[in-house]
């Protein structure tokens, strides 16, 4: 069971992450055994990485500030071998988000970039309607387009969605199940992309760990809608 | 019931708010059926806001660079037709947030201003003593004021308190009931104007409209406290 | 009881936090009858806590911007007599932390310092190694370190972990007990040091009222894990 995995290491997640969710993030990393740090300082970030298992990126609230400290820590990232998340939170929303999301890819070598839809459409340049930070509305083949993109950044990419799509650019792993009510919780998807940064911190077997790890994730929105009952 | 316009139309609000209250005002409109996004670099706000069905500006952890950002959206909300509503946090408080709240009536045209009395005396120059972000002591004729500051600014003008006042300059509404308990969550007077964007952005009678939520809120307020007791 | 000095004082406690935890300081702060104000505009911070009662100073998500605040705010605390709670969070982690606890240390005169056995590490200058914002390990004289830093500093010093330490260089109170759970919560560490500077703004028996707050504390963590169960 791959939280099992990350509750063994306990690994230091260093999060660059938007305000709305870093207090639901923070607590889901110590749930699961891992150690959240929050430090977005251009002054600081290039050393906390150093000491992290892994550093999560995510734009939701980025500003020029911010921007200027992922760029940092994820070369730090780079040259101390920590593994990368990029959330792409909203690209394709605004030009600043698309163009934030390229330049990390550029700069950066990013080992998971964990999207929905309409984020994996801005990354790839495709024709799509986004709203806000949600996923929006249009015609991309998911499954294609994320090998695509996964073979050009030599990355592994996660789409989630009704399905979930893991891809490394050769094999492809669809998860389908778990409740659409998850998305009624703001946040679900930038902890989901916090814990893959602290199963990358764990693992061994990426690949199968994160498959496994997404099923978990579907399952535990269908339980948690069975205890909730309706409102 | 004016919650299931908004449920029916799903507009999506970008907020422009406090840090405190992010993931409380992104989980609050989710579950009311609308979708929220916070965005406040300077780079994309304009962006972001037009692409929305309403905006929300909520000054409680202002600094100078998201004040820019709050100029910059409500211009491009006044140009494409987007409703704003101003949550005035802590006016009277310091000078900079008096002075901002100012700012954002003189140069944008506001749709609503949601305040508590202290904010609205410092609004309207009242002599009140505020007290940090809450209301604070003072006399102040709450409904004159308000119509006053409704004419002045052409806008609509919620105070909430032990009775909410609800003006447009000519009809008043006033609610009262609700438990003052509501007080003791933090937010949820932000909540509430980000409820009121989500409105404008969902009725074709917005007077009728909003008195209706303040009367559900307040009988929020009271279920909730029957629900969960003392403590 | 010294939380119920808070609720019958009512203080203004004028935070400068961070985003992690701002939301669960201000609930608590709420919940045992103080008012949260979190403000950190270099504009208005000086005059923020003018009328407050009490500041918090919170490294956790600092950045050059807000240290800049904290230093306004701490120097218009010391003019006016208004207690500071520092808490160094993340000292040692970073240079930037470690150097900027010591820059509000020797620029302010605080109050108290509350922080983990690795912070106060960090502000002696002490070998230790630490983990993020966690406390880490080594080896350290808890009470001889955090006497002799009360004394440099002419403060009061907590020092929690699995037993708390509280000096004012002399006295010294140690208490035992509680339930390592209340780690697993993001932000106890943080919403402590704000509710003691709730009390300091309530106290005229500060060494007393905050030795009893740490058991009632201690008993909170003991209480909530009883009702909790296990998960």
């Amino acid at each position: 069971m791959s939280l099992q995995k990350i509750n063994e290491k306990k690994p230091l997640i260093h999060c660059i992450t938007n305000y709305v969710v870093a207090n639901f993030t923070a607590n889901g990393l110590l749930t699961i055994g891992a150690s959240p740090v929050m430090a977005d300082a251009f002054e600081e970030v290039a050393e906390m990485t150093r000491i992290a298992n892994a550093l999560l990126l995510n734009i939701g609230t980025l500003n020029d500030r911010t921007v200027q400290s992922m760029l940092a820590a994820g070369k730090s990232a780079n040259e101390h071998q920590v593994p990368i998340v990029l959330d792409p939170v909203g690209a394709g929303a605004t030009a600043f988000r698309s163009q934030t999301t390229h330049t990390l890819l550029q700069q950066l070598k990013i080992t998971l970039i964990r999207c929905n839809i309409g984020e994996l459409a801005a990354i790839a340049g495709a024709n799509w309607q986004a709203k806000g930070v949600d996923s929006g509305s249009g015609e991309l083949d998911v499954v294609q387009t994320a090998k695509m993109i996964a073979k050009k950044y030599n990355c592994l990419v996660i789409v989630t969605g009704k399905e979930d799509v893991l891809t490394d650019g050769q094999q492809v792993e669809i998860i389908a199940g778990g409740h659409e009510r998850i998305t009624k919780i703001t946040g679900s998807g930038c902890l989901l992309s916090a814990i893959c940064a602290a199963l990358l911190a764990s693992s061994n077997e990426p690949f199968e760990d994160l498959a496994a790890l997404l099923r978990e994730y579907k399952q535990i929105s269908l339980n948690a809608y069975a205890s909730m009952g309706t409102f």
